[in-house]
């Protein structure tokens, strides 16, 4: 048993997670023109980097490539892409739908796999949010784009939140299913909220006048 | 005994695909105009990487800093590449031959290395293809160009038909020599010819007309 | 006990060293024009990477995910950046000093660390170089630089020959602390000397005339 929830309804999200940033990195791919293998090569890689470097960093050997239903699910999503990118880029036209569904999956399935491998509150926050963030920066970096959690409105902030919602309340023994389904929710909520918004925060680079650099 | 073939035979082809790759990524320092040291240091990176991300991800600590043959041998391409640059790069200039040998080479060990690290088929096959490209992906992020893997003719396809050919036969019990040999042989040549003949796979973004994003 | 001190002498130095770094992320941050949060990802991700990639190729899960105090670090130095880039930025505007003191302080502390998980000595100075470089380079590739360590005058000469002088000695038995501390002085000197005198080394691409590609 992972958290107050069993370990198949941690890999079922898993298996949403991927499948959400695979679709985000497909249609990216299908953005900057790739071929069909091209597409397909990056939906696997964005669908499964976070939960590779997940595992990498617990220290255990990628969940990944012991299961391929992983591998499978990214795939199917690239396909998908490839065959439907006008319609699902009409649902992502005003909003990263899909790039914001995985990030507030992964970064409560990514706490909650932390946390049961015996890693402290804190770092088990901090591992979420990676595993959260790292398909996107993966994406933004083979499609030659900045990494959007670095230029975005609210990008990291709301997988923080959700990490922390769902290791405060275990930590201090309490394990209902409320709290990861409350954390992905919010996590979803504040990214979008971010997005339509435009909420950015203010730059430090602003702060000091025309004198300063 | 790693496959039917032995433990230095592997080690051999590892330190041919490694120099392979270090040729090709110190290629592109020269072409960048690197100093002599960037040159080492990419030639380093790039004949290094596939090995080091196929032993994390299958979790064993790198085999590249437990024996330093590797390194050497990494430095030692990079070195040529300084000196013999002109030379080596008519023999590139129709083809990425270095790229393509370390492709061949490396998705053939890495697949062998799976398998003997009791990691499935199909995983294994996923996991040979990623060291043989991991390399090349490397190479192009350094140099600020977008990963060949992602656009060019017949990249990936050609690592996963070589790797395909080494794990099938094993996993049915057959461990001749002849399965990895055709492998490389076959990835070899599909991805030559990819490039000869400009063997692009079509663009999913051209599919729908238009009226399509 | 690590080297000739003490384990407590590492961790500070590792404190040290992430701090650096992730001053030196944050004012990269600044300059790019990142808000808040962007700041303060870049300097976590710059000020963990190097530590983070160590772990890693050594065959241990990251210490940063099992103490809190190198995030705590990594995150006063990005505040810091966001409070004083003004006064921070006059520091380093004729030489990356962060930059060049993390280089320093990693070199030692990679090498010391890969020689105590019992890494031969010529792997234990490529590790301690890997750690040292290893934050710059992610640094670089997030904003959309290309990497210093290819680019620059002496960036990774003073990492390997400030990790050789830690590492020799030790193989032959003398563990004493003058040896980490000539190796970090001698790193953080030539790197400023290289900044200071444009200290370029030959690139290849100019050696055979106009002839050559």
């Amino acid at each position: 048993m992972l958290f107050g929830f069993d370990a198949t309804l941690v890999f079922v999200l898993n298996l949403v997670g991927t499948f959400a940033f695979a679709l985000s990195g497909a249609m990216a791919g299908v953005r900057a023109r790739l071929d069909v293998f091209g597409v397909l090569v990056l939906a696997g890689s964005v669908g499964l980097a976070g939960g590779i470097v997940r595992d990498l960093l617990i220290g255990r050997p990628p969940a990944t490539f012991r299961d391929e239903r992983y591998l499978f699910v990214a795939v199917a999503a690239g396909v998908l892409a490839c065959l439907a990118h006008p319609l699902l880029g009409r649902l992502e036209r005003h909003v990263d739908v899909f790039d914001a569904a995985g990030l507030a999956v992964f970064c409560v399935t990514g706490t909650a796999t932390a946390i049961h491998f015996e890693v402290d509150g804190p770092a088990a926050v901090l591992l979420g949010a990676i595993t959260a963030i790292g398909g996107g920066v993966l994406r933004d970096l083979f499609v030659g784009e900045p990494p959007t959690v670095l230029r975005d409105e609210l990008y990291a902030i709301p997988a923080l939140v959700g990490a922390t919602i769902v290791a405060a309340p275990y930590v201090h023994g309490n394990h209902q299913l409320l709290w990861p389904i409350l954390g992905a929710a919010t996590c979803f909520t504040l990214r979008l909220l971010g997005i339509r918004y435009r909420l950015d925060l203010p730059r430090p680079s602003d702060w000091f006048g025309a004198g300063a650099r």
